[in-house]
């Protein structure tokens, strides 16, 4: 682990990221040394700290950090949080700001391999997001309603949960971002209002470009979905897991979403 | 500054304070070494530590940290930050926690008389809270929301500002309650949806209980309270401050937020 480049366990109980969540992460997957889809990572934690007028690492400084961690390790999952460092009481941004970074490097999770193949059953989650379009899609550190879905899911014994709103639109998983096919058009929720807007969401998107297939970006609820042909969720770390199983909706079959599996395993994609 | 009970100045990285906002605080006066209004404020805490499934200290551990930072200065600002502690990656609430404790004593901020007197002028926020009702009134570490409408306050160089929801109806201040007197009723938003619950919005309740002052607990819009004869905000730090102008409505005299004022002074209420 490195805090601002240097190895530390420690950061102050002073920090607004620590007080209020004021900061935003990044998780990915490092392969052989090599930061999976980096060009996208950094774009937006980039843009993810021009939201919150945080002052963003450059590239530089966070692949250095990476390279240090991984010259041990060269396989993990790396983790980057930005936060805007010490704070004086009081909730409001100063001019001034000494932003910190955490960059750390975790072993890579083993997940089952009927996850990828026929599919997870995922857990409908009771907690529904609220709206705050300031905060839509920024992969920022408020994630309570993350923590209460993902306990929700481990109740449950299931690997993922699926997000709805308070209007009963669908968001997302707890962990992911989440895609269904009707036909030749691909469909994946709105996150104007909620939610993250992941990389492995974007490169979905340009899959769907690649092989000229439409991929509507709509509010949906929860009975459209489950007239799909497929369901699927991915995440920068799992990558896509098929979903097999979601109330009435069951399907092990699982075409479309095992080829758009191979295409984002590829890393030059 | 202490952390579980010793001086120290840092607390994990991987704590899920600062990964995910999953903790919770309070923020009280503690005058001659005397923590103002505890047991309101230990109840509050315990509270919403229950509504986290986050284990909450003691009050005699809590008050022997109090007493061991105010045996050098005896009046400050105590704020107590409970988090889950180290988390293992992932959002789930795991069955085993160990949650830290972060209590720090700051200096008393010194504020303008005239805030208390003639009153503060309100900043009316562009940012509207989002609904939770999961997270509505805990005083829990996502702030997010708060940062951005402080800084707007600090923009327009006003001391407090007013914060609606959604759907437009009245919440709080970016750091404290909101109440407004119409002839013999006192009004205070419900937050069940959205804002912070404090201890000092409980004393206003108790005033109004021992002086035959109904107190309405409600949705309402803006324009309600700019009907109103007297307007005023109150936190646990600054005690009562009487609003002297917000958009239209403009008032120097109020009678009635001057003896509630008093009143909350008074450490034994």
């Amino acid at each position: 682990m490195l805090v601002n480049g240097l190895p530390s366990a420690s950061i102050s109980p002073k920090d607004r990221g620590l007080n209020y969540g004021d900061g935003v992460f990044r998780t990915l997957l490092v392969r052989q040394g090599r930061p999976h889809s980096w060009s996208r990572h950094y774009l937006k934690l980039q843009q993810d700290c021009a939201a919150l007028q945080l002052d963003c690492p450059t590239s530089e400084t966070l692949l250095s950090d990476i390279a240090a961690l991984s010259a041990t390790a060269p396989n993990g999952v790396a983790k980057i949080v930005v936060t805007r460092g010490d704070g004086q009481r009081g909730y409001a941004i100063s001019a001034t700001q000494t932003p910190v970074r955490v960059v750390t490097l975790n072993p890579i999770p083993v997940f089952e391999d009927i996850h990828y193949t026929s599919g997870i059953k995922l857990h409908r989650c009771r907690l529904k997001l609220g709206h705050q379009t300031r905060l839509a899609g920024i992969k920022h550190l408020n994630r309570l309603e993350n923590v209460l879905a993902a306990t929700e899911c481990a109740e449950a014994a299931l690997p993922e949960g699926l997000l709805e709103d308070e209007d009963g639109y669908l968001v997302s998983g707890t962990r992911s971002n989440l895609f269904f096919i009707r036909g030749r058009t691909l469909y994946t929720p709105d996150l104007s209002r909620c939610g993250v807007a992941g990389v492995q969401r974007e490169r979905v998107m340009d899959w769907a470009k690649e092989h000229g297939v439409e991929c509507k970006v709509a509010q949906m609820h929860f009975e459209e979905m489950l007239r799909a042909e497929e369901i699927f969720m991915v995440n920068s770390v799992f990558g896509l897991w098929p979903v097999g199983q979601v109330a009435s909706y069951k399907r092990s079959e699982h075409p479309t979403s095992w080829k758009i599996q191979e295409w984002l395993n590829d890393e030059n994609n």
